[in-house]
């Protein structure tokens, strides 16, 4: 490998050429760009490689030596040494002053968008709503897919397609035809990096600043910071037991979760989704269906998604294989409208000309094809379902005074409202963490400022045991702070 | 898998339930929704699904049966048949009447974005810029890689690091340090989808609309793409054989490519360097390094990247794996000042807040780590070393008067200019590609308005002997038409 130093910096200043080379080399080793150990090239090498004698780097090695930096022997070659502690600790030359960052209008939106919801993490139980069933993942099944993958992409250059890889995109329109009621063609589904970054880029391609966006509220929050970043207004819709409650908004675009509202579950019923396309029409507004909880259906009639009624081409469907696959996958699709199609093309591919995650998306088109994906999907949908019959039964057993619950239709996760004060529910998640139980908090304030404090129960990352050990853990420390609160002046 | 109708739909409007599933059926084969092949689902499953009884599944499929629009036999199951011609000819519902978009301002520049080059297909020898060897690449050794980071993928889930994977991050930033002289931690590196999503990326974080960005002219197109997107104003700046030309432009940001220019292939010499640095401070501004291709280096010294000049860190430093692995990988990864960082971040984490492509980055991870890579690098400069040879030694023997060329110290294109007439040189364009000969055009118009004919002729992705045959095709093609403009009245 070559190894670059700042030898015409000091070459610059020292007419004698070992001297330039030798500051060069020591300071590299003192701001830990040569790293102890590392084996530097022989003198003959360097010297060709800089055009120098090798008189000169010899020199320079010998100084090097002489002070410590390196150790070198005959026959071994010359490497760096560990410098003694205090002397270049620095690891990395990290500027003194930095110089404050003036970004763009988008940038300062971004570095001021309300935080991510993370992850729990070393918690014993944690009602999660993004995980998948790792132990019931088809991994030997799923692997064969991902080494022909790998076999197939090194062997190809780049494709210039950035709708991403056509076998895929074919598969995925197929799947949706079928289990969704979608038609759409291969040409009119796109495969993105998650569902997010279709979102992302969908706002950014149809509203400007201070444009008015219409999200759920209670809603996903990245929806919301989708359309924060974009500099747009959010124009926060209702949601009842039957989900986003249309009405007369002025906006040029509409993000929903009709399938399953995010986070209360509500499945949107046919009228419902009629008026939403007959408001889109008479609006001239553009309808995002974010379908990223919806494979799996327990109960209920499958749902015509908004974009299976879409006859005027409004609305673009996005969907995700993180929670049907695995989180880590980050393989998602959109299937456009015709109109829309090459701006969002044109979008995306400025930032990705060529498809990425090409191994991913090949296996995943292999998947499909030999059946594997839907022969997961069956199986999961058991093994969730019996996950869901004991979250919903053990809430309505141990807990049914203090959360209420509806029967949820479909997805991976129970939503759950808090029937009592919001001060003893801050309490519960507190006392809960402390015992290694959490869950995702998903409490709003309504439209008249009251706070509705609410629970998302995740399941599918959690064996039963966890689901029924987790409810215990709640359901006691629940009857205490009641206990204490009972005993106290508080009222709930 | 779960079967989706438009059963809803037709229930409004009749009574009869079997009549709603038949005509819900119906209209997804004949809107291709249902694939000629497809089986159904058993009566049993559909009833149960619909919460419908079976005898109304048999009477809509023994209605459906009797049309012709399916085909069942005993014990055999109930299977779409293959519409006759005529009937059922779309295979997805396109909408009659597009809605004509209304985009964004960014959406507005995307779509009108001057086209990307594409890659040249069908041609017997293509000079391209872009290509790899994939006959050298070391496919074994990168495919036992590949294999286990697909096996540890889908074992975890989500990471909700932005910046990509860990031991990727810290493998770039050791080899940055001893390769290019640039010290970075792990933490100021982040991994992209490919170098095109970090410009982009940047210059949306850093201008606004009409903000004067420096580019190189002539320069890399994505670059003028990624600025044009922003609706950020390009300045030109001259390039000549030293490169970039220095001068007190007023703009808050400049990308160049001082390693290897593009297309010109001209080094940056230290002094223009710190001349850069130093207009940098004065109108503090910020530096994009594009270093798209000068990992190979056949002669001169090492050069500093402006990066490792970087005192008061203004410069972000984009580099790319699809040149030394293979143009599929979409891996490049941009090493940021402190105080850009966090920005960067949040602007990358909105579209993607998980790193993507994980399976990529583990394999590349353990690739640089074992020391195939430095393997791999030491071995393809050796190769490439050899067809630069033959190229530039072949256009110098074949095609001097017509093209002059400058010896290129790095990279895996040649920079030649055209000493004749544009009209002569898009004639021979012309000619060589009837033969199957073709390389990218990089002409432009000077700051007078004057074009000026050069090509790139990339040698990465040929073999020696396609070099050399091509350069046949085109000396013989260059001088029939220098005859036949003899013989005419033309002007050189």
């Amino acid at each position: 490998m070559d190894l670059t130093t700042a030898f015409e910096t000091y070459a610059q200043e020292h007419r004698q050429k070992y001297m330039a080379l030798y500051l060069a080399l020591r300071d590299a080793i003192v701001h830990g760009r040569l790293a102890p150990g590392e084996r530097l090239p022989s003198s003959r090498a360097l010297a060709a490689d800089y055009g120098l004698s090798r008189g000169t780097v010899n020199a320079a090695y010998d100084l090097l030596a002489g002070e410590g930096y390196v150790t070198s022997g005959v026959g071994r070659g010359t490497f760096v040494s560990r410098l003694p502690a205090g002397e270049g600790a620095a690891t990395a030359e990290r500027s003194a002053e930095a110089v404050p960052p003036r970004l763009s209008a988008w940038g300062a939106r971004a570095v001021s968008l309300p935080p991510r919801e993370r992850a729990a993490h070393g918690f014993a139980v944690h009602y999660g709503t993004a995980e998948t069933d790792a132990a019931a993942f088809p991994a030997a099944e799923w692997h064969r897919a991902m080494y022909a993958a790998a076999r197939a992409s090194a062997a190809h250059g780049a494709a210039f397609d950035a709708r991403g890889w056509l076998p895929l995109r074919e598969a995925v329109a197929r799947h949706l035809g079928r289990a969704r009621g979608i038609a759409a063609t291969a040409e009119q589904v796109v495969i993105v990096n998650g569902s997010m970054q279709a979102l992302a880029l969908l706002v950014q391609l149809l509203v400007d600043p201070g444009d008015p966006v219409v999200i759920e509220h209670p809603g996903y929050g990245g929806i919301r910071r989708a359309v924060l970043a974009a500099g747009a207004e959010p124009v926060p819709a209702a949601v009842d037991e039957r989900g986003l409650v249309p009405a007369p908004w002025r906006a040029r675009l509409l993000v929903a979760t009709p399938n399953r509202q995010f986070p209360t579950g509500a499945v949107m019923p046919l009228e419902r989704r009629l008026a939403l396309l007959r408001w889109a029409a008479g609006a001239d507004a553009w309808v995002v269906e974010d379908d990223y909880d919806s494979e799996f259906r327990r109960a209920g009639r499958p749902v015509e998604p908004l974009k299976s009624l879409d006859a005027q081409g409004r609305v673009v469907f996005v969907g995700t294989f993180s929670r049907t696959m695995y989180t880590g996958l980050r393989l998602g699709y959109a299937v456009l409208p015709d109109a829309l199609l090459p701006a969002f093309l044109a979008l995306k591919g400025l930032y990705e000309p060529h498809p990425t995650a090409m191994t991913e998306q090949r296996a995943m088109a292999e998947f499909m094809k030999n059946g594997g994906y839907e022969r997961h999907l069956r199986r999961m949908k058991r093994l969730y379902s019996r996950k869901y019959e004991a979250l919903i039964g053990g809430l309505r057993e141990k807990l049914a005074h203090a959360f209420a619950t509806q029967p949820q239709d479909a997805g991976l996760h129970v939503y759950a409202r808090w029937t009592g004060s919001r001060e003893a529910y801050l309490e519960l998640i507190e006392a809960c963490a402390r015992r290694g139980v959490t869950w995702t908090d998903v409490s709003y304030c309504d439209a008249s400022g009251e706070p509705v404090c609410a629970a998302a129960f995740g399941f599918s990352g959690l064996t039963i045991e966890q689901i029924r050990f987790g409810l215990d853990v709640i359901a006691q420390a629940e009857a205490e702070g009641l206990g204490s609160r009972k005993g106290g002046i508080r009222s709930v």
